[in-house]
């Protein structure tokens, strides 16, 4: 394998940092969303790794990062690095179409034939070197045309994952691994999960994107047109200070919110212009507490993983995972893969296989007007 | 059935207030103990309760409690009817035996020949006629000369009482009902209590005793001389407050920590003076969380109990118990048979199951010197 020349030349990366992750309540807030926190015990928020994990491949000033008005200050805390000109600050959440075609438009304005890629700023990977290799063969795609995703070889049959159909090579010079997509899957049983992945023909979607800027834009106008002049419209404006509010507070609301898989990655993929990377890095989207208590065992089923400072935690014969950030002395007594989840105003109790239920809960108190805890 | 002739002749009650219930940590504290709270959601503590339960029997002002120096504050505010001559202040604690011996010693100074009850301060009864019954029956028995207990016919084979095994009338005028005890049972394993419910020759002991308060202390005498000597000492000089403190601080501390189970009631059976009227109302001790959340289900396994003022508890296919003072918002999801306590330092989470496991984490934590928790 040849040494990657890096930063990767033409290459942008961009950081959507918005969902709050409602199946990490109570730990993730409106006011504390996800990406905000530690979850991996690195010392740095999710964020921050997101960060440190494209700079060498970007340059640490070609990182976008786009998020509410809300978490500016604690966006700009964690990235000292990030320059007035990288951070977009969303008016409101409008979903990831919006988010990452504002960013794609403004960068394209900037600098003709950029080359953008999406990263979440709240997933875990591990093993930079082959995340390193997967983003240099996405680029090289990207260059070619096509709109490009990582997806992910499985490790087991997992079903909180959405899954890519690709078989066939794609024959790209520079990125020799890439294959076309056939198809995009939504979450799979497990019978059909394992099925998946039994074929060696299917891989987890991680949710990255890299293409052209102007690429991106192209792809998106023939299924949301109207969003596409909107943040085309926007990024006119956007570097001249005095005129990007009026035009934001205009345009923006409007915005149809729809996921950027829906609106360019699965019409893409039926017209053969999506291919995807296979990514050999260990990768979890963090995406509920089973995930969490996963990353922080050794894969004994009676670890009991603690996260918090000054955790105060007895247990006897428990596994599961603890999260506190109370002080509170904490005992466990013959709970199995239990999930507790520790706050000021806010505790949950649920178990590891409950874990994508939490959502539930959420829903629950925003229907009965609990802001509060939110 | 006679109508009772209240209250009861000669009768004095008197409730040791001692244990602090560690099966009931977090909530449970040697500063707030069991019988200090409301476990029955009748807003009132179980001490309150117990004597609302016993001053019809006796008089409201012939029932003396004897408790922990640190409780007095909070029993007076309990109990504004309590005199202070009806208060015994143990300036540490001595166990059973010596708390109800020096009530017996004291009350039989004040007026020889009275016949004393003793009861729990932290039991829950309900069905105070069939209660009232076995206490009248229960004196008379006592007024022939014998040491008397309650024991509560069994419902079910409890594994967590100890049991009474009694087959013989004892013929006793005015205790039609009375049984000679031929021994008692420790705890059982489940099978051994099946036999015994079924055999119907059991009766689960509920550490009522009741008996002239001389022939308590001459029973005493045969096993615990010092004891007995000891209490009597305390008491020739207890009305007179000058001399009390100095005598109970030479005296207190030296006495042998033993329940009265073992000092009286099992050698007074093994001797025939011991007899038991059986109980037909239903009582609790309140020993463990799961018998929290039996007394507050409706007998449904899918019940969720909540006990504390302004609980916001959120459940999703969850069942047990949740005991809250914090006003902490708290979500329960998919957590079967749960048992949840929070309090402002500390957090329990276990099952019904292993309720009675609790005591092992007090245990964990006294060795640790967490007195600040305890």
């Amino acid at each position: 394998m040849a040494r990657l020349n890096l930063p990767l030349q033409d290459f942008y990366a961009v950081i959507p940092a918005g969902g709050i992750g409602s199946r990490l309540w109570p730990l993730s807030r409106a006011e504390a969303p996800k990406f905000l926190h530690d979850l991996t015990g690195s010392g740095s928020s999710l964020l921050r790794d997101t960060f440190d994990r494209l700079a060498p491949l970007s340059g640490d000033q070609r990182i976008m990062v786009v998020t509410g008005r809300a978490h500016r200050a604690a966006v700009e805390e964690q990235i000292g690095e990030l320059a007035d000109h990288n951070i977009v600050l969303e008016s409101e959440p409008r979903d990831s179409s919006a988010a990452i075609a504002l960013a794609a438009a403004i960068l394209n304005k900037r600098e003709p034939g950029v080359i953008i890629g999406s990263f979440a700023a709240d997933h875990v990977i591990k093993g930079a070197r082959f995340f390193n290799m997967a983003v240099a063969e996405a680029v090289e795609a990207a260059r070619a045309g096509f709109i490009v995703t990582i997806g992910i070889v499985p490790t087991e049959p997992a079903i909180g994952f959405g899954y890519i159909h690709a078989t066939t090579d794609a024959e790209i010079d520079g990125a020799p691994t890439a294959l076309v997509v056939d198809n995009f899957v939504e979450k799979p049983d497990l019978a059909t999960a394992e099925k998946y992945v039994a074929s060696g023909d299917y891989l987890w979607n991680a949710g990255m994107f890299i293409a052209q800027a102007s690429v991106l834009l192209d792809e998106l106008k023939k299924t949301q047109p109207e969003l596409v002049d909107g943040v085309l419209a926007l990024a006119e404006v956007w570097d001249d200070h005095a005129k990007r509010g009026p035009l934001v507070d205009k345009i923006w609301p409007k915005l149809t919110k729809i996921a950027l898989d829906y609106s360019v990655a699965e019409p893409a993929a039926a017209a053969g212009r999506m291919v995807v990377i296979p990514g050999e890095f260990d990768w979890d989207d963090v995406g509920d507490f089973a995930s969490i208590a996963k990353l922080h065992s050794s894969g004994h089923k009676s670890d009991l993983a603690i996260l918090g400072e000054d955790a105060r935690v007895l247990a006897d014969a428990s596994s599961g995972i603890v999260i506190t950030d109370t002080g509170r002395t904490i005992a466990l007594v013959g709970v199995k893969d239990i999930v507790v989840v520790d706050t000021g105003d806010a505790l949950l109790v649920t178990t590891t296989a409950n874990a994508q239920k939490v959502k539930s809960v959420v829903d629950a108190l925003r229907l009965a007007g609990r802001d509060d805890v939110l």
